[in-house]
């Protein structure tokens, strides 16, 4: 990894995490014009993340470690394997890079370059989907990276494509995305002011997911 | 596999059934909110139960096997691979997270934290399903870690997406996803009534697989 | 591949071809009956299609190279990779497997054991389909088992998938299977009288195959 | 590669564009006609075209390396990993494959052999589309060579599925296969007037992947 300067990883976090959210954000716009089943929807924006987050951590992965996501470079800040240092970088860069991906989508569906979400998302349900879904991705990936990692990028692709339908906040788990798309009042949005509690959620699942995979991995570092 | 303590497969093996009863019980209930035609909301069920399958197996697999289903511990016990005194704690942590992963899918949206399913699910049409269903996947099991161990995760999750579709009874396939099943009154539920059947029928199927893979197997070990 | 008797390469092939007819058919039926959206139901039938394929492909490519399909047992045997005396085997156990698999669907879902189809196919245009579909799919065969051959499972379950698509016979593209579905009256069903020109398309194409990919890999034989 | 004569491998690119365009305009085709619901017929249309391209890419990569698109072509030229001397046969041989490919749809469902394409596709946001989707196909197939090239085929299939949904023009990134659905009247038809800006389009976002690519990858030549 560190053949790579600093500059070129913040430049793979922004392009990753910016064209993740022109896929959300995209195919959410695309499908929600073209039907008026939610269910129909949601699975095409499902199948369209899911597809493009496995492209993008394939591709970026070897370059940046692929993280497009403030919770998962949180989470490997935690366990010494993103320096402490570069984690703000990952951070500012990814909620930059975004932002940047609403707005490549509403150029791409002619639509104003940003906009105010109005979708409500709270309540006590979507809080603790957010959780759940945030929780099962960090540990996933922390799982994963010791004992599959040839298929991370399969594996999360997958993972987050299931994630949209078996929690009632379709799992944003990401608070880089969730701030992108309060930015955007089409299908993907999110009402700003519902994007605080959005983000704590997810740093909680986070923080357990952390705590859970260490325990479980602890003694024993096997390589498979 | 002997690296990881008891405790911690246990913990592997009810947090993986747990997270796979979550995600067929959620994923049904987001799908039937959201659309009025079955077919879409079966797909959407069957597409995220496929994915999340996938994940859990990879995940998990190296820490306890990934079994999360009586039926397959119980295969691995007669074939020896599963050792008989630790069958017993594989299938009561597996019945005890999939009874986790019910309430946290309910807690996820917002439903009682337990239910009692009402959805007839009877005859010898369905019966004779859950038997094939469970023949073809412990059949794909044990055959699979032997030639294609690489692929188990993929291939366990691609099989049940299918077999939600070529069975009449939608191929639970698993005794303590039936039970776990049989606390939600959604579109993954079952009546209590119709649970011992189901499993009777799935451990029937088990144990033919066992003899048919024993047989198709036996003289020739080939590790490919 | 010569560590299995014949008896054992048999039952592979003959239970290979029915657990797929099985899914063709029982998929069909579900979708049908759950949606009137006849894309919807297709897209179904064509996903549980294409992973039971690559699930099957997988598992049972090792005991008997997975035919399920006399169309690509000839290819096999004018290339001299099938021993002439063994394809009347092949062909008479794929045949008879598609047959139960047929069986075995309708006792899934409560039908007569065998019906007669019904659903006209027929025609030029399908008949080219049919020729398109079935080169495509042996050409893919021949090719991939010489430059990639782990992924033969999944490229022919990707590749039937999209061929339920792109042609408008819907790709049958194998004679056991075109027979087997003769005695359905379901979504997945033909009309007998159908099946000969079917058959006959599909071996054209797979002849034309066999010169197509003969010419293109000829001098070098590349293991990639 | 040079095992390959150059014979061999236009006949492997213009097989491959036309087996491509067949899947795009023929799934299209049938889609369109089975369903109301634009947004089902679209999902139909870029799963069979992205498994289409998975498995055209894996069997024909080793031969040709499986470009089937002018702007991939003109982008390995550029870096010099094809002859200059061989880009114009490669692009006539993509054309021509392509043409070729609507012909073999269009007798497939019965159409006019060739038809003048109706459907307006215009505008910047399409433009701009245009530009994004070719920019990331060519940076992804431009980065993947190095770091994922095993996973190429699977990548670029998932990548162009996702691009159908987050691009306003559903990302046609190809002018080989522009030109070849300027003359189908179909689902994936273009009016011949709108294809000169779109082939601008794809052209410039290919030169821009060239240029972050170079950038990206250029000091650290890692092979993963």
């Amino acid at each position: 990894m560190d053949t790579f300067s600093l500059s070129r990883r913040m430049a793979a976090e922004s392009a990753g995490t910016g064209l993740l959210v022109a896929a959300v954000v995209g195919s959410g716009i695309m499908a929600d014009r073209l039907t008026d089943d939610v269910a129909l929807a949601l699975l095409c924006n499902a199948i369209a993340t899911g597809a493009a987050l496995a492209v993008l951590i394939s591709v970026l992965g070897p370059l940046s470690g692929a993280h497009f996501n403030p919770a998962v470079s949180l989470a490997f800040a935690f366990r010494g394997e993103l320096p402490m240092g570069e984690l703000a970088g990952y951070v500012t860069f990814q909620v930059l890079g975004g932002l940047a991906g609403t707005m490549v989508a509403h150029a791409m569906f002619d639509l104003p370059i940003l906009e105010v979400g109005t979708t409500a998302r709270s309540g006590w349900p979507q809080w603790f989907s957010e959780g759940v879904a945030t929780f099962g991705l960090v540990a996933l990936i922390l799982i994963a990276v010791r004992v599959a990692r040839p298929n991370v990028a399969w594996l999360v692709g997958l993972y987050i494509t299931a994630a949209y339908w078996f929690t009632s906040s379709t799992s944003f788990a990401n608070p880089a995305v969730t701030v992108a798309r309060a930015f955007t009042d089409t299908f993907a949005g999110i009402r700003p002011t519902d994007v605080p509690a959005f983000v704590i959620a997810q740093l909680a699942g986070a923080l357990l997911a952390l705590i859970a995979a260490g325990w479980l991995l602890r003694p024993a570092t096997r390589a498979v």
